[in-house]
């Protein structure tokens, strides 16, 4: 069974997120299907990184198994032509070994996640990014941010029904960074727990608002309570951008 | 009556265009109902650039005369109030004088149309610009716009239905750049003819792609004959991102 690397790029608002749901669609359904419609072959499409609902993708990663071999160039056309009118795009499909798998092969994930800090409401940017009406001092996030990065025990940055067996993740990098409007926060690591990045991007927010201290971020972690977590960075703002492989 | 300029922007998608008409949604009724709904005042918007169908703007001004006064930002947050759940957004009010003209007064308009090249579907930029599958020679397309900078008729790049009294229009900037996956046409003049930025752009993709010559762009503006235009570009890609007063 020849084996493809897909890299995705989808827009999340209309989806129950990556992962397969029995009442809800998902992106993985969307490309299980297409795959079937063009081959026939009833498959899984693996993904390396479990979006949730509402979160988007420029650079998902996911293998396949085909019964035959197709040109690659085939495979994500003929993909995408099955996909619409769905919002999710195979930007590229290459053949890899059998044994490369999107999700355990990973070595580096990159989010990032996106702030427009003004008043009037989003327009062109709706379900693009997390509107917040206070202008926010992004040095103080980047800063109050440093003391996240290596190894931690995530506690406070992760979700109720996270299924990782261990709270402890190393971050490689959290970095804070305008570009006009938009605040723009970019975290990579090998992995993440589940809500991690919106965990953190939330909590990163109240620093910027000045409502939290660095001091205060660095005690929320130590803390390793979730009940000390800012609230929740909603979906919207959230891109997988990137996956890295050995 | 006091008068304020508004800097509006909005997705063009689900309107009929800036201007009001009887059978459809425009972002002009959308303005004024929001205005009526604050203030009880029954008045026009008027708008420096009647955009088409699907046009977007991230800098359409406006005027509005209002019976008394407010401060500008209770003038700007009341219309946004009003406007949901429409992708219309006031960026500033700002109180002009009586003799400010959001269309007269203008001395320069500023557009950008973008288009996405690329084979694979667009996404989470559907709706915002044009996809071409096919790569573009952005430099071709720079050094062809040249020829079309300065006073011109520009008769081959307007609409039929174009009410301009005269086809001559000074285009004072016409460049073509790439950010990514992105190819950026900005154009900058006091005014331009209707359906004029689309058809330049339709005609410039011909030069991306090596369909046509720097030479025949030049022969279709020198023809002027709208027959010789290339396809005009759809209107997803168009922005009207900045309007100057002196």
């Amino acid at each position: 069974m020849p084996r493809y690397k897909l890299t995705i790029e989808y827009d999340g608002t209309p989806f129950c997120g990556w992962q397969r749901q029995d009442n809800a669609l998902s992106v993985q359904e969307v490309l299980e299907r297409a795959v079937f419609a063009f081959s026939g072959d009833e498959t899984r499409v693996g993904g390396a990184g479990r979006t949730d609902a509402g979160v988007h993708a420029r650079g998902q990663v996911a293998h396949v198994d085909l019964s035959r071999e197709w040109p690659e160039d085939t495979v994500r056309d003929a993909i995408n032509a099955q996909s619409r009118p769905h919002p999710v795009a195979v930007l590229s499909a290459e053949r890899v070994a059998d044994d490369f798998d999107a999700r355990f092969s990973a070595h580096k994930r990159h989010y990032e996640y996106v702030i427009i800090d003004r008043r009037p409401p989003l327009t062109l940017e709706t379900e693009r990014a997390w509107q917040v009406p206070r202008r926010l001092d992004v040095e103080a996030m980047h800063a109050a941010a440093q003391h996240l990065v290596g190894k931690h025990d995530f506690t406070t940055f992760r979700a109720a029904e996270c299924q990782s067996n261990s709270p402890e993740k190393t971050l490689d990098r959290l970095d804070v960074s305008r570009a006009g409007e938009a605040v723009v926060i970019r975290a990579s690591a090998r992995s993440f727990l589940h809500h991690q990045v919106r965990s953190i991007s939330g909590s990163l927010k109240l620093v910027g608002e000045e409502k939290w201290s660095a001091a205060d971020l660095n005690a929320a972690l130590e803390a390793k309570d979730r009940s000390r977590c800012g609230a929740l960075a909603p979906s919207c703002g959230l891109y997988l951008v990137r996956v890295d492989y050995p």
